[in-house]
């Protein structure tokens, strides 16, 4: 079993309340602001073993920026490279983060923006981050909804069956689950490139559009942090979409929130669950299955299906942005 | 990152009292009695996608016996068994299990048995075990310990040098954290072949005896189920040697009982914990932060260190068992 | 200050289907079969001093039977029954229960029928519901929602008011919320006989039928049993209504479902939530408040409006039953 | 059943580093600083709907100063002062406290200061502090140990017989578990003045010196929130004397840390334990009982019946302070 992609390794947003978004994640989501550069604030996630975890850019709008993914060697990020500029994806090569080495640019087919590389630098916490422990990156911080980790990306897709290929095949993930609708189209893909059972998802965009943004995702250690984060974004006044609840899909025990920017973040716990078989098969659920709603019977909620970032406007197929 | 081995699928456990000691795993566990063979008990844990997670054999002491690995391809085992039978540990193929395709048998170079194989039986459950919803092997059960799956074995080795050779280069397992005395001799290594932190651990027998076991640990899906399991086992009059508490080491958060013949059995969960670093540096410590204890302050519990399965005299190095 | 009911004690639930709900109580509350008689069956949680919890009962169709209440002294019993049959609320004493001594049974003004004791008889554990612990009444079950006792009895009445003084004046119960509408009638009073924020609850029969249950609920000790359960209600194929969720009003951790003969049963959870104040002043929530939904966002079910036992014909205004 | 004492208010903790052992309430046991005076700070939790908690106040040692209680009415607190003074215990009225109205000071037999009191003002929070659900006394704060309210006291007696006819006669508490020697002797009596199984307990002092303290409880919401503050406490550099375990009296799950003063502070969660029955028997723990340490095993660890404050010479006795 090759895997060339080693793991997600951090995302950016956009935001249109830059501080405010900044606030979420350093007050609320418990991280560490390591870096500001130009419009841009890096924050750290305190299991995060490299320098940031989101990067959070203002911006007109809300939406996704990059995407970074480390490779898992020099030859796997070489082989990865030759593949994405045979298919013509490639964008080249940049500099511009410190945090990485030499990071290898380059989009999906819907446009979204990634970025690949091998070399990284590694967090070493000032003495206020400190753990006690040493195989821990960064001081366990303890406040708020204290995510460990980034978990995983949804991107919107105007076309679902380019991006399954891209992730398969130009990425080498390997799906876990999806959706395909009566008329036998996937309406939802879920890929893996570590053992985590997912780790980035494409959803079918109701708007056509391209690029857009369904949810970033934060990994707790604990449903229960999940429960107690829910009383933290109430008191703060965060807008709480749905949750917590589990899915029935993934199986993953979630709450979703909209950052003051507008984008859906989620915080999710998978407990143990792990995707360990080599040859693992595809769960398909069908629409009647997705009808059904989430694991324990709530009904997945209307802005789901309505809310995506950055906005659009989306008259006749009836989106609420 | 080649990873030939996709991971730990099940231990066989020797028990002197075999009825009681798979009540444990059917009652207290919540495992399910899957097969009957001879002296042998196959028990399968509900998020185990092959046929058992737990052998449990009639004998005349405690002890571990055989521990399975999955290949991750027809071409992993191939260069596994090459390189085993290159060092002499080769065993030859076995079909004696129907669980398994052919099962390529060695032993580390302790003594311990080991069988590796790539072809496989999945777990089909029966009515009274269907799950509601389709992504998972059997029905979550809901009662005891509620155990999820195997999580790693510890075995005790006269010497630990040629078992963290064995592991890393003989199964291509990566080390994550070991304990180095002040003399510079390794007193235990902890390796992982999944993105688990580790599955395989060897700590250093103060008996000089070889091929013995010092807990074989299962997963629970949150620190929650342990706890419950502390009053579940209380009732049962297990006996319960130490926790609940957390491992400074790997930060895992365990309990520690005795099954009724004898074996050290750990329930552990690591929240959200994984290891995806594919470059993750060896964490190492010294005798004196073992020394300190677990992560919270208990002292290390003073059989941990004298009580193997199965036991053996060991007057002048001062065991107790 | 002067408490002369102690707390509640049991419930009669009515079910055309008894096995099934005998069976939901035993198998997935964790209750214990502790006796049966007639068409009866009684039923015992773990933490209860007393010698049953729930009694079910074979009826024609759902609904709730008496509602048993501990007076606090042979005064305080004294008391209470000459405020009551001074009301004309009175139907005389009774010793069908051998579980208690005399009971004195009467009605609210809505025809729910009561029965107040003081003298009662411990529960006194066989050796398979011994304890591990001397200050526990019964064995630690440890499977499924794990019920711990009986918490409150949400009852439906055709009107608020004389519910509202046959608490507060007959009962002496302390009224510590509720919801007034705009039109400054009441639609829900919660009271509190203990230091708990509630016991006994009404809530207007939308209906207005008179003597209809909305529902009895069960403390589990924790949040995550709630969460467990609701794994082990979607295996058992029972109907979870809403939740897992957190109540504004009480505050409470709250999941529901129907169990098998119809009734809507709540698992409930306050964490360590107690009404301390003696000169607790009584919350009064708005029409408006109410509409907002659950503390954390989820709207309130619909049928929460619709579904009460036992089900009458309610088409003109707009029931579901 | 009357009952003259309402609950548990607040107590007053001595220390020789006032601004260490404030901190730690504020920041890691997440309470709010509402008043300074003198040498004395504040801090109030949010479940509290008194003006505070907890006093802090600078000493040249630690100890507990005063601890007040509410008693439940003007008519029960003018029953207690008359039967405190007719056994020599009063000391007078004191308006010292602003947060009460008048308070009567008295003594238990061993010296420690009480005050007792029906007026008091409740907490009405600023901008800053004001909840979103009204039913609440301040917002969550979601940080650290996040403690919801004082639980309960244990002090160190001389003596426990008088201080066991204090609480029963005097104050009217309700013994619920003791412990009692091979011998006959008391030594640790737990009381409740509500539906809680315990509020406040007297330990014997080994070294004989009257007046000192065992420990200040807080109760957190869920035990969840115990481990937690385990890796709070751990990151901060607090000393963790024992636990998170389970106690065999009483059931509570506890958390024991000695803030930066050097009293002992224990974090506790009773699930949802009540001791409801108006007539309960006391459990009495024999010597050979207690000896057997924790419920799920942990011996009680040596400090424990070592470490009292303020500190004293008891140098033949074993003492180690």
């Amino acid at each position: 079993m090759i895997r060339d992609i080693a793991h997600l390794s951090s995302v950016e947003l956009y935001t249109p309340v830059l501080d405010d978004t900044v606030a979420f994640f350093r007050d609320l989501m418990a991280m560490e602001v390591v870096d500001r550069r130009g419009d841009s604030v890096y924050l750290h996630a305190w299991d995060d073993y490299e320098l940031f975890t989101v990067k959070v850019t203002g911006h007109h709008t809300s939406g996704v920026g990059r995407t970074w993914l480390r490779a898992s060697s020099e030859e796997a990020l070489a082989r990865r490279v030759a593949l994405l500029e045979a298919e013509g994806l490639g964008e080249g090569w940049s500099e511009d983060e410190p945090a990485y080495g030499p990071v290898f640019h380059f989009t999906d087919f819907d446009g979204h923006k990634f970025g690949l590389y091998w070399h990284t630098h590694r967090y070493t916490p000032g003495p206020e981050q400190r753990p006690s422990l040493k195989n821990q990156a960064a001081r366990f911080p303890g406040r708020g909804a204290n995510i460990r980790r980034l978990d995983h990306v949804n991107f919107l897709a105007s076309q679902i069956p380019p991006q399954d290929r891209f992730l398969a095949e130009l990425l080498g993930a390997r799906k876990s689950e999806q959706i395909m609708l009566d008329d036998g189209s996937l309406a939802a893909v879920w890929f893996t490139v570590t053992d985590k059972s997912y780790d980035l998802v494409y959803t079918s965009d109701w708007t056509g559009s391209r690029g857009r943004l369904h949810h970033a995702a934060f990994a707790t250690d604990t449903r229960e942090d999940i429960l107690r984060a829910a009383d933290v974004f109430l008191e703060a006044g965060i807008f709480i979409e749905t949750g917590p609840h589990k899915h029935a899909i993934q199986q993953t025990f979630f709450l979703y929130v909209w950052e003051p920017g507008g984008n859906r973040i989620e915080l999710c716990n998978a407990g143990a669950r792990l995707l360990l078989a080599p040859d693992h098969e595809v769960i398909t659920w069908t629409q009647a299955e997705r009808a059904k709603g989430q694991a324990w019977g709530l009904k997945t909620i209307e802005t789901f299906h309505t809310h995506g970032t950055p906005p659009v406007d989306a008259s006749p197929s009836g989106g609420l942005d």
